[in-house]
């Protein structure tokens, strides 16, 4: 895995999150993006080469709605850039792990992205993601 | 803030942890260290430039042994690295952030740091650290 893609952050208010995240990492928000797909309005913020993304539900029974209901506002999953997502799905398959899709799925600022049960990581919930380039 | 420096992950067993990771991030665990005043055991492993931080307790009323408690295993905090501790964290201050400490202290991996009270950042506990550099 490459570096750190982003770190995503579950927010009940986008809005209110992003000043907050502004003044803290004392940057701007870059861009925001809806992934109705995933039912989340997300904010990017940039740091050095990482990413920070804050992500709020757009509907109550979404993962994110469901998450901030168990656990309440946090860090909801870390994203490890690849180079090649198939491969590396592949090899944590081989390893054990247990995806949560079988395929890539299309996420938010341009990527492919596969989950990872947090069963196996420490409850932790690993996003693999590679930019999509257009040819 | 210059980078995510790393991901702090609080485990129950560091042992077996170390092995799920370094089949996880596809690296081998580099260093192991303990802070003793933080009563944790650490395990360090390099994603391209950010870290992967594993934290086991080593006493049951330690920060790390509260968390797991409270909210089970899982991502304990993200740290930034900065050029100038004390400078951002005045400038964290100002902005109305409350700090774990008034002043920087040694923590894991040769840093300085300084945690930032998660209320004020959607539950996320933030640490900000700057490399210790001996002259």
């Amino acid at each position: 895995m490459n570096k750190i893609e982003h770190i995503g952050i579950a927010v009940k208010d986008l809005n209110s999150s992003i000043d907050i995240y502004q003044k803290l990492l004392n940057t701007d928000c870059y861009k925001t993006e809806q992934v109705a797909s995933e039912f989340v309005n997300t904010a990017f913020f940039k740091t050095g080469e990482n990413k920070v993304e804050l992500l709020q539900a757009t509907a109550p029974d979404s993962a994110i709605a469901k998450f901030i209901e168990k656990k309440g506002e946090g860090i909801h999953h870390i994203a490890f850039l690849v180079d090649d997502i198939l491969a590396e799905m592949e090899r944590l398959h081989k390893e054990g792990f247990v995806l949560l899709s079988d395929s890539p799925k299309k996420g938010a600022d341009n990527k492919m992205v596969c989950f990872v049960h947090p069963k196996d990581t420490n409850g932790v919930l690993i996003e693999i993601c590679q930019e999509i380039k257009w040819i």
